[in-house]
């Protein structure tokens, strides 16, 4: 059927189609492939990137490669999308590969570790520092390829009903926090939970839990957290840029012509950028409504962050020991993160901090 | 010829030519353009962006639509590329737009201006926010319309044959520094200075110039500066973040069939991603080989940014009152940097600064 679509699209008549239809099937065929989102979608900035990256695919091959979006749940549960690219049930993904760190620890590096990379830095990385050579090398053992496609740049801290004025806050704290996040947290008394997105607001609003962390301004409006949890810390250390990506099974990926390889390529670079970008764009207002609406935005004290980045280091030291995939990869994130981190305090962090200033003082 | 030679590519018999052509040649049509740089191959990482972009399009295309780059000067200059895409001498230019702010001083504000957005607030304002649509009704006027392709980051601040130790070492000053940035630097007493690249390491030996701006350490480096001015200033306030576009057209752009468009769209998004990231990779590198030569890394004086500060607000009210072109964009970038400046300083600027402390004190 592919074949046949292809010739009666491209207008050939059926005296030339035995002569036709190798080679044309070989460089354009009908192609259609099933992408399952990790996400909702109510997370309308996420869902649609993977929309645009479809999109921009069937645009660039003449609607010839058609790849249909997923919500989560739609085909399997958000958590399940990269299980389901490994078997096949779908060709591709778009996923947080943090999510499988319970399948294995070095999940979480090519999307984003506490006190990692921010979103520039990570791009810097995966596309042209090795990291993306070190992420796929380590997805092969999974069947599939990744590309990075979509950041939601530097996340929030998340909401809580008390203020946090100490480590000392943090003991027997219920706070919704996951994967390697929630292992550091713990080290400094809080009892990370595991709660799904659409259970944070009824469990807040009961106190089950004391706060809950989801992404930033204006995920989080969404919900309505600050209703019921008038505190907002900034910044989620274990969240400096995320980057999402799209995974493909290998096998799926193999089958393509190079064309449609390259669109892919294209589509969730493209991808990856307009998703910080559409994040960069609605965060200031939807804050600027929460602040409005009586939000208390605070940093998190010293000490909560020294704290953690302390308890992060004996994480990763025990997770290196334990795991060479994870050791590998965090090496070498970390030889580029010193790199990175060195460069951006001269002219990009100097930069920033005197628009910062002058902001304060409403001279912009 | 170009159909003659798809039709032999797609392996198609002679008897089916004249019912297959039609069809075939509109949706994948053999299409050849000529892009000229404004850039020398020398600044490897701007130009290996725009080969990047033609390669991948070709790619995606089964090489059907090619591009080929050429440096600045094989066709026209490099400050004629924009007038080389008006009136069709190419088809495409890869060129910064404030180049041309002598024909119009907004055709700055798709590149960057003094104290405007950084690289990542930049990408929102011209993909999300508005700025690349007022970019295109203003680029129309001049026959072409650009996407964003290729950014630097927050440059560096230039080298100086003596230190800036306040405002008043800026008297008399000969400083290559050109456009928008001059006419700034002029109000403090700098004499400004037009100086094409390879001029400039002369002009500062023979002591012509005292000081030159270029790009960053990566670039700087190559050029040699370090030995005849060893005081690196940071940051170029004037250049928060340039992007680069890539200007087509109209009626090439007009021509092309939907699947080419969406590919230049993609390719030179992605473009615009992977310029940064090479820029962020290798910059840390060269400025570590500069330091341990001997530079001097500097941050301009508080008096020296609070002054260029002041003297672009006149010199933007001056523009504003007498373009309406110039205004119209100004005051959509400006509104767009008050909400991306109050944002950043939050999740974003404080997960960097915790970074950056930790750097210092070496615990990363």
């Amino acid at each position: 059927m592919e074949r046949r679509d292809f010739l009666t699209t491209a207008g050939i008549g059926a005296a030339a189609s035995v002569l036709a239809a190798p080679a044309i099937a070989q460089s354009a065929p009908q192609i259609k492939w099933r992408c399952t989102s990790s996400f909702p979608k109510s997370l309308d900035t996420i869902f649609a990137t993977s929309e645009a990256v479809a999109k921009r695919v069937a645009e660039m091959t003449d609607n010839k490669f058609q790849i249909q979006m997923f919500a989560a749940n739609e085909i399997v549960p958000g958590l399940a999308a990269a299980d389901a690219v490994s078997n096949k049930t779908v060709e591709m993904a778009h996923t947080a590969t943090y999510y499988y760190v319970g399948k294995d620890p070095a999940f979480a590096i090519p999307c984003c570790i506490p006190f990692g990379l921010n979103a520039r830095q990570q791009n810097a990385w995966l596309y042209e520092g090795g990291g993306g050579e070190l992420a796929n090398e380590f997805f092969k053992k999974y069947n599939f390829i990744g590309f990075p496609c979509g950041n939601t740049g530097a996340q929030m801290g998340g909401w809580f009903r008390k203020e946090i004025k100490s480590v000392a806050d943090l003991q027997n704290l219920k706070f919704r926090i996951a994967g390697i996040a929630g292992q550091i947290s713990a080290k400094l008394g809080v009892v990370p939970q595991q709660t799904a997105g659409g259970e944070i607001y009824p469990a807040l609003e009961k106190g089950t839990i004391d706060g809950a962390e989801w992404v930033g301004p204006y995920d989080d409006e969404k919900l309505g957290f600050s209703k019921i949890a008038p505190y907002y810390y900034y910044p989620a250390w274990w969240e400096g840029g995320p980057t999402l990506h799209m995974l493909v099974n290998l096998e799926s990926w193999a089958e393509l012509p190079a064309s449609y390889k390259a669109a892919i390529q294209a589509a969730t670079a493209e991808g990856n950028q307009m998703m910080l970008a559409k994040y960069d764009r609605l965060n200031p207002q939807a804050l600027k409504r929460l602040v409005a609406a009586g939000t208390r935005l605070l940093p998190f004290p010293d000490d909560v962050m020294e704290a953690s980045f302390k308890a992060a280091e004996e994480v990763y030291a025990d997770l290196s020991a334990k795991n060479a995939d994870f050791k590998k990869m965090y090496e070498a994130l970390k030889e580029f993160r010193g790199e990175e981190v060195l460069w951006f305090q001269f002219a990009e962090g100097f930069f920033d901090r005197f628009m910062f200033q002058l902001q304060r003082r409403k001279a912009i």
